[in-house]
């Protein structure tokens, strides 16, 4: 299967360096010419707009920051949807809306061309590793003949329903994210501020009920202070609002994610925008006006 | 060393068993006749007041609901304070206000009466098991002296500082508890109310980032609608509730805790006080007027 790839930030230009390693036909399509001429040094071949690139293969990967971008490259002018042949396939693996899928997809498939929604989780150094977790939206049939291609990037691909499941999917992710962040932030500047070492309450609480990945992950950063991203607070931000435009359509409200994203909000007033979500914790740092820290070494 | 134990419910009587099952020579009392029955005939002995009790061991353990009865069973009438021989040591196990416990070895040490505060957490398996996890504050040496009662009934026994602490680490873990379960009920209510399956949700995202010990302990139970404690509702908002007196007392707001403990109120007001905290996500479930489900078998 030829593969076309659009959208080299970060996280896609080692999907397709691991795309490249397991054998695939490359097609890229960059207006950064160092992302280009790297790719292009790595194997791949270039085409200079998504409508080219479309022409030229059977299955168009998108990887781009938000619902916007998106649906220029693929519905925009010179965009996916004038190139692409019918019975080809087109798998956005960005975190957009799930109802912007929906519509693009609906565009897509007027001209006999596939849509799969098919995000990620994991951030850079899973796409590095090639152990990303997919999630998957689409038919079966569509899904089961790109299973190979996600593959060469993941160490999960699981389908999860149609087209715009794959987006509700990450959403929920995103939202359980956000608030285990904020729960270990509030525990943990409670325990601070009432005199006791955050690294001993870490320690004493990791391995019972209130264990997570995010508090694995999370406190050693916090209490080192290390807020270099990893993930930024901007985007975590994107996908919460992108998560309660879908709760507000379909009826879900959710009190507790509108809350932590203007907490969020707030942070990004305060120049934390490019920090990693972990600086969540400053917000709380800030109304107690304390800071963790490590206890002195012994 | 010689231990009397003081609150025989669902937790302090498996506890006790562990207790002796070690070799412990064990000295009881209780209102609740057959509690008594069952343990003096597994091998303990009967005391007939708080005060009595106290008389005849080197060691104090209360197992009881909040710091009104710990108050009551220790500096009240007859109460422990009253009999007990200075250079013995009280461990309240109870999860109570951490001020509470300061007030309490207070008043334990002008007669020379040593104080550890030691709550637990895993709930009535661990506690029958003997793998609970216990949080303790209060000196190291007196500490040390009773880490061999601890393992016991505990997998792990920490000190996380002085009298107190052992509370204040109890409460964080409550708030990460309470939140991470709010984070997952938002997340499979949106989720389902767009239409994917919660299950597959589950799947998907529970080996990332998103993962956590609340999300496989009470997932699954949301999906299969069991709602049987478990950790009551009514038990969740007490320790809330001493979360946030503690939290206003040392000036560390704690705006989502606040919230999560008036949803757990409207459920208490709803009638589902006596369910276990996984049932958070009916409030949620009620505002997006949808339940979760499994899928129809295949």
């Amino acid at each position: 299967m030829k593969i076309g790839f659009i959208g080299l930030g970060i996280m896609g230009k080692p999907m397709c360096r691991n795309l490249l390693k397991a054998g695939h036909q490359l097609v890229v399509c960059s207006r950064t010419k160092s992302s280009l001429d790297e790719l292009i040094a790595a194997g791949a071949t270039a085409a200079s707009t998504p409508r080219e690139l479309a022409a030229e293969v059977d299955l168009v990967i998108t990887m781009l920051p938000n619902s916007p971008e998106v649906k220029e490259v693929i519905l925009g002018p010179n965009g996916v949807l004038e190139g692409a042949r019918p019975g080809s396939i087109v798998a956005d693996m960005s975190s957009i809306a799930p109802l912007a899928s929906q519509q693009i997809a609906a565009s897509l498939v007027e001209k006999g061309i596939e849509m799969l929604d098919a995000p990620v989780s994991g951030g850079q150094p899973k796409a590095i590793e090639g152990t990303l977790s997919v999630m998957v939206g689409g038919k079966q049939e569509i899904f089961d003949r790109c299973v190979p291609v996600f593959q060469a990037m993941a160490a999960s691909v699981v389908r999860v329903g149609d087209v715009g499941a794959g987006n509700v999917t990450k959403l929920a992710n995103q939202v359980v994210v956000a608030l285990n962040i904020a729960a270990l932030s509030e525990a943990m500047v409670l325990a601070a501020k009432a005199g006791v070492e955050p690294e001993l309450v870490y320690q004493a609480i990791r391995g019972g009920l209130a264990g997570s990945t995010v508090m694995d992950a999370k406190a050693p950063l916090m209490l080192d202070r290390k807020f270099d991203p990893g993930f930024r607070i901007s985007l975590h931000i994107k996908d919460l609002a992108n998560a309660l435009d879908t709760s507000h359509d379909v009826g879900a409200p959710l009190p507790l994610t509108a809350a932590v994203m203007e907490i969020m909000q707030g942070l990004k007033v305060d120049g934390l925008g490019d920090s990693d979500h972990s600086a969540l914790i400053r917000y709380f740092e800030k109304q107690a006006k304390i800071e963790l820290k490590r206890p002195p070494a012994r």
